[in-house]
């Protein structure tokens, strides 16, 4: 099952709830492309409170899908990283320093409306 | 894979991307149920645009997965039905006469801020 993508005014809401295997963060990367072109969306909130383990080629996936996005002209949020994720992404030397974030998916959508992101 | 539910103020936003399947539309119950008690969401906004098909079981899942949350105290509103899922819903003599239904997400937020569920 592909990871849902929801549209809500200029925004897109992406929730991880499970463990991402390789083949479906590669999956989220393509249709979260697919439907910033197609949807025009200007913003993308991608909620990771329920993902509670990272490994180098996800924490590579969704850095490249945040550079992608950004050159699609879409700004894009990482909400809700968990501690142990926190951990592992410094460790591995994954910084993410480009990359905005927030504590929930409230708050990932006001820093896009602070960015400008939303005319709600 | 379970269907993730997203939390956004006091709302439950779920999109139903896949065709479901008996045991997942069974989970997703337990979950948005499980959820709302959790969470204390007043509304919740279930997104069937991209469900292409139902048949009775699954719309019988659906409608009491409805009757249950408002049991609880959520106000549900169905968003996004299609126009075969419509055909197959009233012929098969299934009108789901109560639930609160509205185009897409954003008439689905804006349907339950017009009843009051909503205080952002």
């Amino acid at each position: 099952m592909r990871i849902p993508i929801l549209k809500l005014h200029d925004l897109l809401l992406v929730s991880i709830q499970v463990v991402l295997d390789d083949k479906s963060a590669l999956e989220l990367q393509e249709d979260l492309l697919q439907k910033i072109h197609a949807t025009n969306a200007e913003g993308v909130v991608l909620d990771l409170t329920s993902l509670d383990m990272i490994d180098s080629f996800i924490a590579k996936v969704l850095g490249d899908m945040v550079s992608m996005a950004e050159l699609m002209g879409a700004k894009v949020v990482l909400t809700g990283i968990q501690p142990a994720v926190a951990i592992t992404l410094i460790e591995l030397g994954i910084s993410l320093p480009h990359i905005m974030t927030a504590l929930d998916l409230e708050k990932g959508i006001e820093l896009l409306k602070d960015n400008g992101v939303v005319h709600p």
